[in-house]
């Protein structure tokens, strides 16, 4: 794809390799499958594939950072300090948002939104929102009992597959009695309770 | 048992009798049970009897009353207002505890607190209030799925057993898709998460 638009001011080139020196290349892989199904959800959904394909590029940009960085961040940026006892798998998405936006030079909000809540989802999701937040959950390498399903879903109705990812993390979080973030309940509550 | 403490203005059986003209009798045997489960406990955890019966008799003092009591109370005492997107299953605990020290003149600060989190839990719970969540869980009436695992944790570990209730409370709801209060998602990131 030859990105033509402002949402990145480099080439997919040259976002592609300042994203592949951030991250092993197991993970940089996941990150261009995640590129390959949320292009797919976003012509089914009619979503532009310049802004898709960044969001999904950059969705993991901060997964390998040291957790003090993180840390460090939440302070600066006076986060709730609640956020303080939580980790990566929540900062690197709500957090690592802001490092997309200061070294990356990405600027669209709905980019960062998507960044921000492609693990937790939220209450409130734009249609860029949920096609990260499901892509990452579908994507060609998943193998966990319940991905076949979620495919289905993404294919005949996005806000389905929203809802089934949101009800399967949230009950998979508790049977491993994890701690869970508050924003993960605001997703279950919006997208999958009656 | 014959009240001597101040914890309410009347005697047992006077009490017994305001409880019973607010509820069927069905839900007067289970409130009965409930003393029962609760006053085995408080004596295996060294809290005090005749509160934790009191405790026990008022925990469900207003669950039959009509939603418009609730949405009357919610809407006085200024408590938030996304508490009103709840039910009578939220309500009848965290608002009900009013009507309770109201209506019965309780004013003990721990009964009141072991009304308004018999359902959701909280983070931090008193001994008493422990004694009443439990005790609405494994009270001999019941039968559902994991009640025998809930009455052998009450008496090995009134902690444990409290961990275990929350876990399968929450697993229970998100399977039934319906809506979840976030207090019972404070109680089990502070007993159940590691």
């Amino acid at each position: 794809m030859i990105y033509k638009e402002n949402y990145c001011p480099f080439t997919r080139e040259e976002l592609l390799e300042r994203i592949r020196v951030q991250m092993s290349d197991k993970r940089f892989n996941h990150v261009l499958r995640v590129e390959k199904a949320a292009i797919t959800l976003a012509q089914e959904n009619g979503v532009n594939e310049e802004k898709t394909s960044v969001a999904a590029l950059v969705h993991d940009y901060a997964k390998e950072r040291p957790d003090s960085d993180f840390i460090n961040e939440i302070k600066l940026k006076k986060y709730p300090t609640d956020l303080l006892k939580y980790g990566n798998e929540i900062w690197h998405g709500l957090v690592g948002a802001d490092f997309v936006k200061i070294e990356l030079g990405i600027s669209d909000e709905d980019i960062l939104n998507a960044v921000r809540h492609h693990t937790t989802g939220a209450g409130k999701m734009s249609k860029l929102e949920q096609i990260i937040y499901v892509a990452d959950y579908i994507e060609e390498g998943r193998t966990f009992p319940g991905v076949d399903e979620a495919r289905k879903l993404a294919n005949e109705d996005l806000k389905l597959a929203v809802a089934y990812e949101t009800k399967q993390t949230l009950s998979y979080l508790i049977n491993q009695e994890v701690l869970i973030y508050p924003k993960t309940l605001e997703t279950y509550n919006a997208w999958v309770a009656n």
